[in-house]
């Protein structure tokens, strides 16, 4: 009845973990023909949270939960670990060949997974996500990230303005995404740590935080489109960086 | 009991529509307080195809309706029309300022809608589509692509490396996304007519159709990571073609 690797093991483990954290659940395995007390509830809980439970031989919930006895039932669990913006800073000295994403209220998970995989496959540095409105990093957000989301840090953050104002200290110059900024992209030279704002799906970035940066960008679009998917705005922001950083290196 | 503007009439051709083709209807519209013959086999069809029944004044329905007699129910349906290969080609002359995308087998209607969308943005003059194996142009594209879907043509076409032939007669240069390739989208000009092919979101592009392109593409990716989402691919391509014709022009 305890925690084992990345594996919650034992009737009620599972169900505390599904009552108070289910977004941080992957799938339950449950041994074929074993009979596990509140089983409706898990189920209900699990359908719910759209969890899979899927029966297996007693082999396979062995291997999973170790020497921990499981009453024959083991949820696998996300095993993201968000840093803190101080231990995050220790461990890090930015240069000119850094880049960071800040999310200014991400709120769809489909969005916060192509982000992590695509700011890690860009060489982005750490991805900067508010506490606060915003996706949690869940199980769905692992699958969309098809894996990569752990593959570079993601810090949780208090405040996002206070967070600008502190990374400035630290020799980052600040950039957000607005659609009304004269500067393109493909504008600036970014020869010095940048850290890149990305704001919400619907309402862009906020403007108090917009009033923060140090400059905007703007993405062009023709056709009468007015804003695009914010993991493509990210995607386009994270490689013209990655791009600027390849040309030049030539 | 017709079909009237963008809008469906009456029990049996909602019915019938839900039937026959359930991907292109948006939404359903029912006057509050009235009895539908055959409701709960509408309720029921348009529940497993997650269409949404909203209940509204007469008014509403009146005014979605037109003169037609809706026997208080209406269904609003896509109103994407695709075009033929040949009827495109006859509107169209390439020239170099002219990209167009090929897709190659693209199943998930999220990324055909993101696709879609940022190929408008981007300025790119058609997306081809196979008619097999392909995610149709349906209602859920429609809302992924925030309504733009329609703002460029789509143009559906047989087989795949038939049409890449008679695009190379036409004088375009066809460039397949591959991450082997030792070539990277930013190493090219693009100074002709492009047509990009964007492979299968899993698979990536057919061994087949890479035989056929004049070149291959790959953007570089870090931390290991094997792939992007294709929507994300095809936006890297999209805005590197963009960059260059706006950059070239300055």
């Amino acid at each position: 009845m305890a925690t084992s690797n990345n594996y919650i093991c034992g009737i009620n483990p599972v169900l505390e973990q599904l009552k108070n954290s289910p977004e941080k659940i992957d799938k339950i395995y449950i041994r074929k023909n074993t009979t596990i007390k509140n089983f409706e509830t898990i189920q209900n809980l699990a359908s719910d949270n759209r969890i899979p439970v899927i029966n297996v031989p007693g082999s396979k919930i062995s291997e999973l939960s170790g020497d921990v006895n499981s009453q024959g039932i083991v949820a696998s669990v996300s095993q993201i670990r968000y840093q803190s913006f101080t231990n995050w800073l220790d461990t890090f000295t930015p240069d000119t060949e850094t880049a960071i994403l800040l999310l200014d209220e991400i709120e769809d998970p489909h969005n916060l997974g192509a982000i992590l995989r695509t700011a890690a496959a860009a060489g982005i540095a750490a991805v900067l996500v508010p506490k606060h409105r915003q996706a949690p990093v869940s199980a769905a957000v692992m699958k969309t990230s098809a894996g990569t989301a752990g593959r570079i840090p993601i810090v949780r953050i208090g405040n996002l303005n206070q967070t600008i104002s502190e990374l400035k200290d630290l020799g980052f110059w600040v950039a957000g995404l607005d659609q009304t900024a004269g500067s393109r992209i493909w504008d600036q030279t970014y020869d010095v740590p940048m850290a890149f704002i990305i704001g919400n799906e619907g309402r862009g970035m906020r403007k108090k935080t917009s009033e923060h940066c140090d400059f905007l960008l703007s993405i062009p679009m023709k056709n009468d489109v007015e804003s695009l998917n914010a993991s493509v705005s990210a995607s386009l922001v994270c490689y013209e960086w990655r791009r600027q950083k390849e040309m030049t290196q030539k």
